[in-house]
């Protein structure tokens, strides 16, 4: 078997049923050169209004003016131009031995956040956020209509060390047909729960998280922002909206429209009090093969990345954080910012 | 809550189930004040013959002569100066809410692999890295009389990006009062197979792997060293026993006879072949507290950091490998090291 020619492939791990994207054309990604903690802010920057022909043609855009592909536009979306999965071609499921394979069907996809060079989120208006959110929620209407794709994970790497290649502000979009692990244990987990107290584990928690304040960072209509009791990571910072939505598509205009001033409440936080560092957020929502589910909460996950993970947590799934989320959470809480 | 004087604590995900070690004493190490990719050479060394009054008190040490924590040993093993667990105090379980704790009792060991400094245990003799893997076992076989302990996890981070804050060749352990969650997912998925079909996986996996040969790195008498075929990680690498065998401390003396050399080869193959990369690897071992478990086999996992983990793995277990394992297994098989 040899990888000359070879296209994406999802492959199943045979022990623990964890599936993973062979993406032989990523190698060929600048991020691969590329090995220092800084991005260069002053090179080229492909997502600049005025470069849209250095990208892959856009799939959607939000703009004021001009035909796709032309200046005028907000914020725009177009493919991954090393992508892990590509929509082309039929999913095929076969054995190989005793392995599982799947043809890296999916789509990937990049949300270009804005048209002016700005590296940090946090800087971007309140209404500039909104949209970019919008787009998410657009972006998942229109692709669950493919009945290949089962669940759409929309995340954020910002800044090297959280594995960006280019610094203009900047999300993606994976939509594979296997629903990732996370997502999976998070849904069996909440499923467990709910069976047998017969309540959702994201009201329980948000419940006692209000209660007692220790690790709540801030509250605002819709949603309540706090550092996870079980943090895997300093700093670590949930988004969980306070009404009960299992899949992020279904967002209504008002919590859209509290979300936007909330993530640059939270981003600012970070960028302000944590000096600037890189991070990731990922998006965490029911895949589109599973209805409306009581028992699952849509919500955002923010990970600074201050600490190096190192080999213990990478062979156990078992974490070390020297920061309590109680003293993360009073430290965020006391850091005022301005986000008017 | 406040964290002064907090001690470590091990906390669970109420959704996941997921443990994490809450450890406040650790934000005094070296490694979060240094955040470059490279460790200083240059510095003191505490882990050098003749600085041992730089360490915690020696736990054990094989040598040739002298007293406990004086030079003359050729391998240490001694608490980690900043541990996430530790041995005293009672082990007690309790709920906070919907919340679960339980005291951070355990050992966290390092393991100084040789008296001279030497940053790549690839240029230890055969018969130093034998010691290793004995000195492994010796700690498994004691610590394992601690009934509140159920596992342990033996590891190495090499190098600043694998996680390392110091240059001298060493590993460490961690004993813990709980089963970390990716041993529990390769214990269950192990136990399904087997109920299923009747078979070790790990037989399975072995003689499809010897049978097209596409994936092996190498074969011992011992051991099959391959690149597995759902690899998460570029050139990720898995060393096997061909032998039944669940539990790490019930390893013999012709198979760690086998280890030393194999390990030399592999490491030095990485070292050569990738231009001495930083890595981690990680001993998986079934519990204490699981009888000899006919479908679970020990095993070695070696992961060079040759690519950032960007948001997407992070958020979803999911993972993008822009090299197949088969072309990852030709190169490391191709690269000719002299490990006499």
């Amino acid at each position: 078997m040899s990888s000359e020619g070879q296209k994406q492939e999802l492959r199943k791990d045979p022990i623990v049923g964890r599936w993973v994207i062979i993406a032989p054309e990523r190698l060929t990604r600048p991020q691969n050169v590329n090995h220092s903690d800084e991005l260069p802010s002053d090179t080229f920057d492909p997502f600049l209004e005025g470069h849209e022909n250095a990208t892959t043609p856009e799939i959607m855009s939000y703009r004021d003016s001009g035909q796709p592909d032309q200046p005028g536009w907000r914020v725009r979306v177009v493919p991954n131009k090393f992508p892990a999965l590509t929509v082309e071609g039929q999913l095929e499921k076969r054995g190989v031995g005793i392995y599982d394979t799947m043809t890296g069907i999916g789509a990937h996809e990049v949300v270009i956040e804005c048209p002016h060079r700005e590296a940090n989120m946090s800087r971007l208006s309140v209404e500039n956020i909104r949209e970019v959110f919008w787009v998410y929620h657009d972006r998942l209407v229109d692709l669950k209509r493919d009945s290949r794709l089962v669940h759409g994970l929309i995340f954020k790497n910002k800044g090297a060390r959280a594995g960006a290649s280019l610094d203009h502000s900047h999300s993606q979009l994976i939509v594979s047909p296997i629903v990732p692990v996370t997502i999976q244990e998070e849904l069996d987990g909440a499923a467990n729960f709910f069976k047998y107290r017969g309540r959702s584990i994201f009201c329980d928690m948000i419940q006692q998280e209000l209660a007692t304040q220790d690790r709540i960072v801030f509250e605002s209509e819709h949603f309540v922002v706090f550092c996870p009791f079980a943090s895997r990571f300093p700093f670590e910072t949930w988004i969980v909206p306070k009404e009960q939505s299992s899949h992020y598509e279904d967002v209504t205009q008002p919590v859209i429209e509290d979300l936007g001033s909330m993530m640059k409440t939270v981003l600012s936080k970070m960028e302000q009090g944590l000096d600037d560092p890189a991070y990731n957020y990922v998006l965490h929502t029911a895949p589109f093969s599973v209805e409306k589910a009581p028992h699952f909460r849509w919500h955002i996950e923010v990970f600074p990345r201050l600490s190096r993970v190192a080999g213990f947590e990478w062979g156990s799934g078992f974490y070390i954080n020297a920061v309590p989320p109680e003293d993360a959470a009073k430290f965020l809480r006391e850091t005022e910012v301005d986000v008017s």
